[in-house]
């Protein structure tokens, strides 16, 4: 019998924790014996003393036995990317197509947006009638037969790791190197992949402020991977502009598709083929990442990627005929334009700030209860580093409400900092980490 | 509008929270609003990041506007005396007759006895009918009549301190300077007090390891007094030993009212003596220890302190012939000798080791619904530093179950640290401090 009192205590005070009294304190909170107060108490006061590799470790492993995993065939090359999220981060619908087409199994779990960030699910459900709820098994059926899978997360996976999310969210303990690794880890060891990469954005208005942090961050991630014989490689990149041209759902969802058909020439295309290539080198389909990228551009070519996430959507019930006809996910009946305010050089995009404008006409979400917009949002086309001239078209704001979409657009244009003297251009891919 | 989450967010992060932000937290967590797991995070954040000074007295103030408050005629010199709590202390019902007997006013306020440490209403009430819950302003007026009252925390007086405490005691976050001060002072000056004397144990054990922390605690007190216009002195006492020769409810209360009868000699006199000098000198009613001590042992020696202990029993329903007949208080079936095992001087006494082994002959509780019986504890009369030979008597372990009291009473045993090089005696007044 372990006090739970004592375990908060222990750990306050500075002491690691047994992996017994980290799994006996997980399954108290889940059977109710542990309050959800103590809970938060301890997760505080992880927050301030860190976490050992042993104690992500048994975090990790409470997590995963809380509920139900995936096993697939141990031949199979199963693999799946996760990003830390950011602001028009639409990788996953243009990534998952991509390396299936390539060969790989990708069982993918996403979740929605809250808050300034976008959800993977939100931006597939702007196709009509795509359904992302599937019991466990089911879902791996049909990676096994087409290859992947784009679903939520279902309630029987990592039920732990998702009610302790959802307080660490209301209790502002997100932002600790050891509760991010095995909440993101257990996730994705349960679903079944043995190659996994990781999108880690660093940045203004990203999960981790700096790059001496993310290294910190992916270490953990790296070694406790390897402790479930799971390959784990960190791509570090910049989240210091919203990713791509899009942020809204049905825009990105536009975006990613565009891409598929090999139009798009953007950021996202880089970061895509990047994280492609990192799971592609990690299950021996490729040797290196030109290899990859002359693959890719095969697959894109020769339309076979756009036909997996054709398939996709088919098989998920969703209405494939979105492909050839945007429309039918829905058009905004306003497109305001957003104009810059000064004359100068982009010096920085405050992307938290533009996440935060669009909820306002419900390209995002607040609560998880609250409805979307699908075909709000925005495009928006200078990066940091470009030159604008007081005036000149930032891009537009997608809304259905025009004093609304007029604060909103102001807004964003706000979140432009231009200045007179110039300013270089960033680098997408920061850097590379596989331990 | 206050966001709560950002509300933890910037005590976590180490900035000091504004006066309004405290008041919104509270007033938050009362009407519901904020949750249980909100305060028992923000509580965490504070004991990592501590308090200003103002931060406690902001909370000091918002636990007073939780309730309501006592004010009594500013002509009245209001007294009190608060404990941090120890093992034996029967320190207040002998205080607060002596105060009374001595021209103060004392609005006593006092708690049950929780795991290791004794609650002066469990003592109260051995004896048979006392009542210890009063509405508040009854309570006042019997103040106001007598000179006295000893009563438990009515609801209407500091409900945000109270639920806050019982929050703090399963969250392992009891042990911070700040918390600590609005707990104590917001108790203090709600009942209206106007010089309050704090007895501030340190040592093992003891709420305050060591002198140091100590004085960081008591500066925090007498501001905290100070701003709201109340005199504070805290004495910093030892505790290393159990005090006095009792430890369990009838017999600490006997052991009380032998000292008011001017029969007893001990460490218990020394320290009621110090602390009643401070309220008096607070008070303006003497000039110094030395007239306190000479005006104390007037009114012990005339029977008036005794005499106004009877009048309380009386006045609180109380049977006032257990003065004369302790048998009244009931009596335990066994008295068990308790012998030391070594033979040398006493090194240590692990007073928490003995307050938690007369739990298990339910002197004390573990729970606050647990059932006590007032006849059990132990009589222990060697101190730190006195010389045995093993099988010497420590004391008599007063319980109704053979077994259950031969274990305790080696449990008791253990908890005397002896061995054979000479150990000084120690003082057990350390430092008095007035700001």
């Amino acid at each position: 019998m372990y006090n739970p009192v004592e375990i908060i205590l222990k750990k306050r005070n500075g002491y690691n924790l047994e992996t017994a009294e980290i799994k006996a304190f997980i399954t108290g909170y889940l059977d109710g014996s542990i309050a959800e107060y103590q809970m938060s108490a301890l997760l505080m006061a992880l927050y301030f003393q860190g976490m050992s590799e042993t104690e992500i470790a048994a975090l990790t492993k409470s997590y995963i036995e809380s509920g139900k995993s995936l096993h697939f065939d141990s031949a199979l090359p199963v693999a799946d990317k996760h990003s830390t999220g950011g602001v028009g981060d639409k990788i996953s619908l243009m990534l998952a197509p991509l390396a299936a087409a390539l060969g790989l199994y990708v069982p993918m779990i996403s979740g929605r947006g809250l808050g300034h960030t976008g959800g993977t699910l939100d931006k597939l459900e702007a196709i009509p009638g795509f359904r992302v709820q599937y019991p466990m098994q089911e879902f791996q059926s049909i990676v096994e037969q087409h290859g992947l899978a784009m679903v939520g997360q279902s309630s029987e996976m990592v039920p732990a790791d998702k009610r302790i999310y959802a307080l660490r969210d209301v209790t502002a303990t997100v932002e600790s190197p050891g509760l991010i690794t095995a909440s993101i880890m257990s996730k994705k060891i349960a679903e079944g992949a043995k190659h996994l990469v990781i999108d880690l954005k660093v940045g203004s208005g990203a999960f981790m402020p700096n790059l001496k942090r993310a290294r910190e961050l992916a270490e953990n991630l790296v070694r406790t991977g390897a402790s479930f014989e799971q390959k784990v490689s960190v791509v570090f990149s910049n989240m210091n502009s919203p990713l791509g041209i899009a942020v809204g759902n049905a825009l990105e969802t536009i975006e990613a598709i565009e891409y598929l058909k090999g139009k798009t020439l953007s950021d996202t295309k880089e970061l895509t083929e990047v994280l492609v290539g990192q799971m592609l080198i990690s299950a021996g389909l490729c040797q290196s990442q030109a290899e990859a990228e002359s693959r890719i551009a095969e697959v894109i070519s020769n339309g076979k990627a756009l036909e997996v996430f054709r398939k996709m959507i088919q098989t998920q019930g969703g209405d494939p005929k979105v492909i050839e006809d945007y429309s039918l996910m829905g058009t905004s009946t306003l497109q305001i334009p957003i104009l810059a305010q000064q004359s100068g050089y982009i010096h920085q995009i405050d992307s938290r700030a533009i996440g935060y404008a669009l909820v306002k006409v419900k390209a995002g979400r607040m609560q998880i209860s609250d409805e979307i917009d699908y075909s709000a949002g925005a495009r928006l086309f200078p990066k940091i580093g470009d030159q604008l001239a007081s005036g000149d078209l930032i891009g537009y704001l997608h809304a259905n409400d025009l004093k609304l979409g007029e604060e909103v657009a102001k807004l964003i244009s706000n979140a432009y900092q231009i200045s007179p003297l110039p300013k270089d251009k960033e680098s997408l891919i920061l850097e590379i980490y596989t331990g």
